[in-house]
């Protein structure tokens, strides 16, 4: 029996049913031996007809892309119930088999790309999914999440301050957190702010929040509504573009160089599109590393206010300098109130814990509360007040100067290896990557596919621009990596990128 | 110097700064007396600026719901700098002096409804708040918050394993988790929902939320568009109500009583509405502690699926039964992959970690997933891991036990003392809550507004309409007071009916 190679019809599926040949291939395709029809246990048939359907994507009756017979069909035909077939196709789903595509049905998946790269004579496929795939793909070279490792996190000395937290707070577990946020924190915050950060606030102008991930979509869904113009920078944080984009934000774009931002433009565009926001990341910015002078961040809150225009200051890298600290956030220079302040504290301190904050003044923060109260009711107790009893003890304050150091030392070797290629970079003062473009002549998108390939990521620079438009820059983290594997995987990437 | 009592124009504030009088009485109102304007420290000047405004109020000069001044204008007056006029407003906001109306400034607050009390001859204000605004006056006869007393949660034994998950995950707070949960306590629900809800789901059809209030908040997020109907239980749960309003929902109710839902109602509002979803609380209703028999709840799944209406099952208290164990949920029953399914444990077990769970066939759990990874990017691992570590233990088990006799005793607390009134209500096979039906001529706001003032608290129906309608019902919860406190407060809440 052959099975055409497009779209399978529910003729083929009528006379895989009716013929005696037909029937019997429909459990064993392989041996084309009968079997029995499963009994009446779901949990056991559903894997049969799983079974089934790969032992007939393996033979290529289906193939890649092409559409499989529907729920309905297959229950008809096969005699099984729909939910036991709709089991089938979510089992094959969960595990890549097949895809599904809303209204339309289940379609045979194509191999991933890693598992193309037995066939060292073919060019691997092109990587075209989003950050957050990328990000799941197995390297061995982790140079695309800007995320701490975890060894140089104080992993012991938490553990113990966890345990003491339960002593000094014997129903912690038994309570609900305020939405706003524990009040013992917020106010060790608001004088954290005030001695670090040259701005003065009260715990009321304070908001906990689940990592700068919830701040962002906090105040996404306080202000942007479908049509808004949002000014964002170019390049900048992919995800901070997703969530703006889902509540259907228009996006006008502001561009950044080594001198920083091009004030006249960043005035026109909020004269003649009064835009509702600009998301904005002026120390460490990701990914490029820059750090907005002082001078521009005075600048940038007085046409704010002129205009109107909220700033949302996303800052989560400000004490990751290698020289001398940035200068103070753009909310210390704000006396009109339009800047919304994002302080994340995860990726340094505790990625397990998720404790960020938002700082804004009135009447937006009251705003943000009624969101975090209709988006989860408030913080967990237990996270904010493990955080609390760290961040105030004096540990903290070494583990950052290491951190640094460490930090530091990371980046030089990788700025090291960046020697031996003709790749370019501006030499960030902090941050945790390296902004680098590449000669025009390489594919970046070639380049990544070969590297994936050998077990080394980076995110190319497209994923950073609200377009997703081609770009010769490319993002390479090195916090993540030894001293070691940066080492071993840039003279791996710059020998791939040499032979391409 | 006299003021006019209506609202304070432009006028007096100039007159205000340019006559010696009232610039020497800008500070100092009380007195009369010069003082010097505040040096150049914002931290002590708003302050100073506050003590003026509310001397003001006090003096009757700003009557309750009167304009103040706009900031520019107070600024200019004043000659302070606008951002520490702003502040003062913020700080007189904040301990709830004055509020702000959007786009028209600010106002003098009105005294809050407890601060009546002591004028025993007056009848105290009218409730009017929110949910949250109820739940957050201070109660000695706490039957408002429908949550369970922390003297009733394992807090000890929870605290010993939350200590020993950090032994076994010494890397716990260094690690971000899966946006869609920790895989091994995925696994654990899958075998629990298998074994005590007769369900059989893969871990992938689960999703990790931080509380039910978020996996509520995911579903409206992922479904509700402006304009959409969405069907309501009358009466059905407050915040549900608010997330959904949010959202844009239009209402259909559907009534409910002793033998359960009216299913030719549900079926018209389908037919005719196809609304997009339908939120159900089939298992010891909130508010009325009604369970929907077993029939009922075939036939609603499949109504759902015929009409291609989404069931969002809201399932938080099934454990706290007294008697029977209830029906296993719409879930178990659904063939079709309609219902969606929110399971949370956070009343129960730890309010402190905020641990819930959705349950979804596709496509429906891929669409909450990329929701979720937007809003908060995953919920934290810790808490992730002390919850599995603590719901797979015997322990568990023994305090569920323990927990179902103590509400049970309460309860009963709380009926008997109902004997002494004319109220009516149905008994509750589970939950935590007497719905309670008030004779005709009882006022429920007067009831309630001198209950606040006796310190005992409770919720009005009305607040479980989605029209906020009045209402001759009341909740009572019995889960938080214990029982000297239970009758007690009872007591005086039926001698206070008896008097009005």
């Amino acid at each position: 029996m052959t099975f055409s190679r497009d779209t399978i019809s529910s003729k083929h599926i009528d006379a895989l049913a009716t013929t005696p040949q037909a029937a019997s291939s429909f459990l064993s395709p392989a041996t084309q031996q009968s079997v029995e029809l499963p009994d009446t246990s779901a949990r056991v048939s559903y894997r049969q007809i799983s079974s089934y359907i790969e032992a007939r994507i393996e033979r290529g009756d289906w193939q890649a892309h092409e559409r499989l017979p529907s729920v309905r069909q297959l229950s008809r035909d096969s005699g099984m119930h729909r939910l036991t077939v709709f089991k089938a196709y979510q089992h094959l789903k969960t595990q890549g088999t097949i895809y599904a595509r809303s209204k339309s049905g289940y379609y045979v998946a194509p191999p991933a790309v890693h598992t193309l790269t037995n066939e060292n004579e073919l060019e691997p496929a092109l990587f075209e999914g989003t950050m957050n795939e990328l990000h799941r793909l197995p390297a061995r070279y982790q140079f695309s999440q800007a995320l701490i490792d975890p060894n140089l996190l104080p992993n012991h000395y938490f553990t113990e301050y966890t345990k003491k937290v339960f002593d000094l707070y014997p129903k912690l577990l038994g309570t609900y957190a305020h939405v706003q946020g524990d009040l013992e924190l917020r106010e060790l915050l608001a004088r954290y702010f005030s001695q670090h950060s040259r701005f003065y606030l009260e715990p009321e102008e304070l908001l906990i929040t689940s990592g700068a991930q919830q701040a962002i979509f906090l105040i996404a869904e306080a202000w942007i509504r479908p049509g808004d113009y949002v000014l964002v920078e170019s390049p900048t944080y992919a995800t901070a573009l997703d969530v703006f984009r889902q509540k259907g934000a228009r996006f006008l774009e502001v561009s950044t160089d080594a001198d920083g931002y091009n004030m006249e433009q960043i005035e026109q565009l909020m004269r003649q599109y009064r835009p509702r926001l600009f998301y904005v990341n002026p120390t460490f910015h990701n990914p490029t590393g820059l750090c907005i002078p002082a001078e521009q961040r005075k600048q940038l809150v007085d046409l704010a206010a002129q205009h109107q225009c909220l700033l949302i200051e996303d800052d989560t890298c400000s004490d990751m300098y290698f020289g001398a600290a940035p200068p103070p956030p753009l909310f210390a220079y704000d006396t009109e109130g339009y800047t919304v302040y994002i302080r994340s504290f995860s990726k340094y301190i505790s990625p397990g814990l998720r404790i960020a904050c938002i700082a804004a003044r009135q009447p937006w923060m009251q705003m943000l509360i009624s969101c975090k109260s209709l988006t989860d009711g408030g913080t967990p107790l237990l996270n904010q007040k493990v955080f609390l009893h760290y961040f105030m003890s004096d540990r903290l304050h070494r583990h950052l100067d290491t951190l640094r150091i460490a930090l530091r030392i990371r980046m030089e070797t990788m700025q090291t290896e960046l020697q031996q290629s003709n790749w370019h970079y501006i030499e960030p003062q902090g941050g945790l990557n390296l902004w680098v473009e590449l000669p025009p002549e390489l594919s970046v998108s070639r380049l990544l596919s070969h590297a994936l390939t050998e077990g080394i990521s980076f995110v190319p620079g497209s994923l950073f621009d609200y377009g997703k438009r081609p770009s010769q820059h490319i993002r390479l983290s090195f916090s993540f990596a030894n001293e070691t594997l940066i080492q071993q995987g840039m003279r791996e990437l710059i020998r791939i990128a040499d032979e391409l």
